[in-house]
């Protein structure tokens, strides 16, 4: 077991959420001695909302979500870890169906409203009784305060479970977000990544959920990169069990819900960079402000470049200020970039200007900054108005380490 | 000094070739006790062709060739390794003038048939006078039979030189094709990639050379990764003395140049193999076969989304058999695929078939062939005829070792 994070942040004090419980429990499917089912109840008339890997290889448990969807309704979320139910082939699906089944039959709704994550090996078949088993054992666990609990639940090789929490007001009602996710390698985000479960009070149809989610995820988990590796797993879901009292909002882009779209923003961006902070054998946090791109999606691009460069991120792990690897990855982006315009900051010193180092450039203050454990990098392209903020670690023996013997 | 990769080979037999004399030589320009500057004289009326990294941030060697190609004659080859003179601003192109202004004197020609390369640390501005000053000492060492002292003398973090030959027939006529090559970090091709020098004494037209190395090139370096970082230096040369006496050609697709091709084409294969072999830090030599996609292209960026996985990588380091990750790899390409035809076969054994592992997959006979130095890949994608063959090598502690300290 790797040491906790060095940038490891405490999981926050989580208000309950009116209408959604929380339960986790050991139910033996790889790990020993620690719970690997998280189970969710939502209430009855809960919306939900979904974005899913872009893979073309899904885990069962995607494909599973993705065809509940447009139902727009959820009365559960089952989360398993330790085997991830993907290139199962048919013995995966018929996991999928029997725990959504199960579930059902607990909850008295339609299979359909059961959605299914699964974290972990590829390839290996799931046990294929063991989540249906345990789940009569889990409901009497559901539990409003179950936040840190269920947030461990879900973790692999994360060394601290992530969570988020913010309120907001939609027409003067106060609304709550809880959220909490999982993530340190597999991670390099491509429409949403990771498992992540955004939980909200607030009475929103599904396809308001929806359009926020999808809008606020680009900014939050497609800006954060451990590997440059997308999982097959990757799942975001965005709960709304419709308890807070304001009156109906039909669109994502209606004024009132300005404060929320906000609060949603901080929740999700907060948990994307708690996974660069547990990226796996990470030593350093690292944040990439790019701006001056072609746009904020070439900005992205760059940021990502850079963030996914085992040459700019072995330098980081060792400390070492070796910008010329920041112009080497912005190079290789395929983004348009002048060398003449490209301005380059580390932890606040200018680095380039005019195709070249400042004059009398000093390492000094650079290599400072850079024995840190949080590394700031700053990119002006210098050619328009595009921007992006990009999260990521640096790249250790302990990476190595942990992805050699994972599977032991 | 990190020992010499497990997967080197020895740096062949290499005949001289009518028009070439080669010499190395030590001027300090940031190693200690090795040479460090590569001559290679052309004889006058030597054809040449180039291509050339797709990188944003080309260094200053690059820029100076691509200005000079257009003319298609070459009369020497300036290279120098420990600085690559890139993003180095108006000093750097001082360099590139005045090695290149004091080589014409030396050689009687004009500044542009001087073709200059350097390879090394990124933005330290070079010293300004130490190639030009040690031109004239390093002239009178010229030698028809220097192939592995030039191999030397253009290494980094290489651990071994790597050379390759080859003859063929032109209308009759023998001719001989000799190359050498130095890569290990920072290599991911995009139409060139690294440093390669490879001559014939075929009597080519600059335009034939180019269409040749052009074709060639997408079959040999650019199906090659060490880490996905594409270098700013990508520079590879083909030069013809004219000196073999053949009647002339002046196409590329004239069929007497079928023998010529397909030499040149292994001998490039094997310079890109070699380089593969010698990765930063790497173990293990890793051959991925894609067969069955949509098109070549398609399979080849399959091929390299597993060969750059960092996930894959670091299990082949590892031995371990977690073929999950190569599903993975293949889901993120962005190449059409679908799991119920995908099929992986590793050293040989047949693992998955229809979206699942094939019944009863005894994982024994894998375990023991990624136990090996050598290893295979084989991936069918079961939708179409596209093929590809990537070269790429694992990825271990001594990678994460060599880049935090390059600089020191």
């Amino acid at each position: 077991m790797p040491d906790v994070s060095p940038n490891a942040v405490a999981f926050p004090a989580m208000q309950p959420i009116a209408g959604v419980r929380l339960a986790s429990y050991a139910a033996g499917i790889r790990y020993k001695g620690r719970d690997d089912v998280m189970l969710a109840e939502l209430a009855p008339g809960s919306t939900v909302a979904g974005v899913f890997t872009q893979s073309t290889m899904p885990g069962q448990p995607v494909i599973w979500c993705q065809q509940c969807l447009p139902r727009g309704t959820a009365r559960a979320i089952v989360v398993n870890s330790g085997n991830a139910n993907v290139f199962t082939g048919r013995a995966g699906w018929q996991v999928c169906e029997s725990t959504a089944t199960t579930a059902a039959g607990l909850f008295d709704c339609d299979p359909q409203d059961i959605y299914l994550s699964s974290t972990g090996v590829i390839g290996e078949p799931p046990p294929v009784d063991r989540i249906s088993a345990a789940l009569p054992h889990i409901v009497p666990l559901l539990d409003a305060a179950a936040w840190d609990k269920a947030a461990r639940a879900i973790m692999t090789t994360d060394t601290f479970p992530k969570g988020a929490t913010a309120t907001a007001t939609i027409d003067g009602a106060e609304v709550r977000i809880n959220g909490f996710c999982k993530g340190s390698g597999m991670i390099a985000p491509n429409m949403a990544t990771m498992l992540g479960y955004v939980f909200t009070d607030a009475a929103l149809p599904a396809a308001v959920l929806q359009a926020l989610l999808a809008e606020t995820t680009e900014a939050s988990f497609n800006c954060m990169t451990v590997d440059g590796d997308t999982s097959t797993s990757d799942t975001v879901l965005l709960c709304a069990t419709q308890q807070a009292k304001h009156a109906p909002v039909t669109s994502a882009t209606d004024p009132r819900l300005a404060g929320f779209a906000a609060a949603l923003r901080t929740v999700m961006i907060d948990l994307a960079k708690q996974i660069a902070r547990d990226g796996e054998g990470a030593g350093k946090f690292v944040t990439i402000d790019i701006i001056g791109a072609e746009s904020d999606r070439a900005a992205r691009n760059i940021g990502l470049a850079i963030g996914n460069s085992p040459l700019v991120k072995t330098a980081l792990a060792a400390g070492d200020a070796n910008w010329g690897r920041i112009v080497m990855a912005v190079g290789k982006s395929g983004e348009k970039a002048d060398r003449n315009t490209l301005g380059i900051a580390v932890g606040g010193h200018q680095i380039t200007v005019d195709g070249g180092p400042v004059p009398n450039y000093n390492e000094g203050p650079v290599a400072e900054h850079m024995k840190g454990l949080e590394i700031h990098v700053a990119v002006d392209i210098g050619l328009g108005s595009g921007k992006a903020t990009v999260w990521t670690c640096d790249f250790t023996h302990g990476y190595v380490d942990i992805n050699g013997s994972y599977r032991s």
